[in-house]
């Protein structure tokens, strides 16, 4: 008998029919013997529909008001989850975020979490309950509900998981678990068994849509040990745990594309100390997430610095920069949307040479033009055009030989 | 400057654009220098679809769950109204009933209010923000979302105007007020300016559906003055206040049919003691609602009980009364739905003599015969044929020229 915390997310809890299902996999757990606490996030289109709703008064609510609004469909979905369960004979309760114990930090709409008092969710756990919590949301410092912004349940799921020092937190959601690379991608692409932590993180940064990085980010904080799993069979899923020896076998865990980058290039800027300190702190101001960023050799006393932000972040990018490039003494600025980012990750990086040198073999074999490049100790990434990101993703998986069942 | 509650129903927030209207009306009052603390119902149809969410996963669901979803119908009004207040430039902060510092009972679904700590809607008032409260909820005492029961919000309005020692509470609705009958029924019926608390009182229990009974207790309670008036226009409702002496010129205020109770019929019951208390214990085990009761003259040592009951509440008392026959002796029941209620109602009864042979004789001459009277100090109430409902509403009104504005 052991204590898990199961996540199921917006597409799982569609409608009532799913709720049912849902909460039938919950009955079969608890007369498997486990204690549960579900965490599930709101039904389907209620999300859309209440910001669709907001718009309708108001073209920029205000943050506060957002979250009272928003909190009203995980609340929805927690009551429903516990009728359908009493409707199978199982006791349950449901929660809202503050009445879990879950306190935020006052940020409101992307609040972090600042800790959990279980005690309420404990003495229900003790008397044999199934315990339903709101996922993405808790109780800021003011007294107000916060919500930790969109995709926030996963991480509510592993910090519950954390607090309750339960055994496992499994996540169930629309695919079976983390791949190789993207299956509609790549027709080789393997299910993987297990992975870890750091290679998860790179992936859900890379555009893997299956965790938040900020929920792996969690697990591996507290070491919960996480499940990826589908909610419509009942196979195994992934798991993201703690790497150990083992795990280096495989030098290259998967590849991913990510689309969803603008590369800027700030022309012929003089090469002195600070321009660069200065661009990028005007884009920490306006709350630009830079991913990569090279700069070129310097050539006559001026340089090009380029770099990657997500697309949605471009208009502010754009602003701040044009602000800055008569201060700076720069030439000008050009943008680039038709890129992609292509990624192979994996913890045995550390410890085997020669995988860079293979894969830029391998994309120039295959007549595909490198335009940035960065690497970390378990990730090796490239800026590409666009229109050669998924040929980039199929060469690369087989060149690593990603479809292989590793030996054990 | 004063401080004002208002409250708006379910059809004056029905959709975005209603709740700007809303929005509009309180920017108007705020901006004649009034503090205003507004209490709002879920929108539309959010209620029923939320009901009809639920039954599709279990067919009897758990009040205390009930609650959790039904509360969010309130939550999301009051964020939107906040917002919609915000587009005009109003400070305003919503609140939920649990913020509100509204505390209730235990019983979920039908709670009572059992206090207010409003620190926090001061808090806000004081720093010139309208306030925002969900009505209808409150936070139990084991700390769980309560719901009033439907129609609840004018309580929660009621009960904050006294909290907050305002000034006024205005109910706001889609009829401008309180009119002397049905102005769909009766062509000359005519908006009252005023009305006293006992007189509305009766009115309200009779389907004059304008009020809620329990609100209005509470104002009578708490003298709180009230207003009821439309929110899609701008003219004056009807007050409803204390008694003051000028109100008794008027002997009649109002005329009304209940259409909604069915009579039932002990037949041959023993006239002895202690029967009719054993038969009405048993009613109100089983909260039957019982209204009229009539006991009609003994006969041999036997006697018919009639009473009356709401409709809804007819399955549950047949299965009372027939499961005593036996026990008290009586030959049969019968149960008949085919009747009205009709009343007239004015505190002016009290100091004028010969109201109800007005009555009797008004209905007489109309062909229309009686079958039950009960009255009270400032009510009579007799039961009808349904079929004679409106046409005793008619003749009732113009008897007592009930059409005539009264001198002032």
């Amino acid at each position: 008998m052991s204590l898990l915390v199961q996540k199921y997310g917006g597409s799982s809890v569609a409608d009532a029919e799913c709720m049912k299902r849902v909460a039938r996999r919950v009955h079969d757990t608890r007369m498997n013997g486990h204690s549960v606490v579900v965490v599930v996030s709101a039904m389907g289109k209620t999300t859309d529909n209440l910001i669709a709703l907001s718009r309708e008064v108001h073209a920029q609510p205000n943050d506060r008001e957002m979250d009272m609004l928003l909190a009203t469909g995980e609340q929805i979905s927690v009551a429903i989850l516990a009728m359908a369960l009493h409707a199978m004979g199982v006791d349950a309760v449901s929660m809202t975020g503050p009445q879990a114990g879950i306190t935020t930090d006052e940020f409101h709409t992307k609040a972090k979490i600042m800790g959990i008092k279980p005690d309420r969710i404990r003495q229900n756990l003790d008397k044999g309950r199934v315990v339903i919590v709101a996922g993405f949301q808790g109780l800021s410092p003011t007294e107000d509900i916060a919500t930790l912004g969109r995709g926030g349940s996963d991480t509510t799921a592993v910090a519950l998981a954390a607090a309750l020092k339960a055994d496992r937190c499994q996540i169930f959601t629309d695919v079976d678990g983390v791949y190789t690379a993207d299956p509609r991608v790549v027709e080789k692409a393997r299910k993987l068994d297990e992975i870890a932590y750091d290679e998860m993180l790179e992936l859900a940064s890379l555009g893997a849509k299956v965790l938040q990085s900020r929920a792996v980010e969690f697990a591996k904080k507290y070491d919960v040990e996480l499940e990826v799993l589908s909610s419509f069979d009942e196979k195994p899923g992934t798991v993201v745990r703690e790497e150990v020896t083992e795990m280096e076998h495989i030098v290259v865990r998967g590849v991913a594309a990510d689309r969803n980058q603008s590369k800027v290039t700030i022309q012929h800027v003089p090469d002195k100390p600070g321009v660069a300190a200065m661009v990028f702190r005007e884009l920490a101001a306006v709350n630009s997430n830079v991913d990569m960023i090279v700069q070129n050799v310097s050539e006559k006393g001026h340089t090009d610095i380029s770099f990657t932000v997500p697309r949605d972040d471009l208009p502010r990018t754009q602003k701040a920069v044009e602000g800055l490039l008569e201060g700076i003494g720069a030439a000008g600025v050009n943008y680039d949307d038709d890129i992609a980012k292509v990624s192979i990750v994996g913890v045995g990086m550390r410890s085997h040479s020669g995988v860079a040198h293979r894969m830029f073999d391998t994309l120039s074999r295959n007549q595909i033009n490198i335009e940035m490049i960065s690497t970390s100790e378990i990730k090796i990434s490239v800026v590409i055009r666009e229109e050669h990101a998924e040929e980039a993703v199929r060469v690369l998986h087989e060149a690593f030989e990603m479809d292989q069942v590793p030996e054990a």
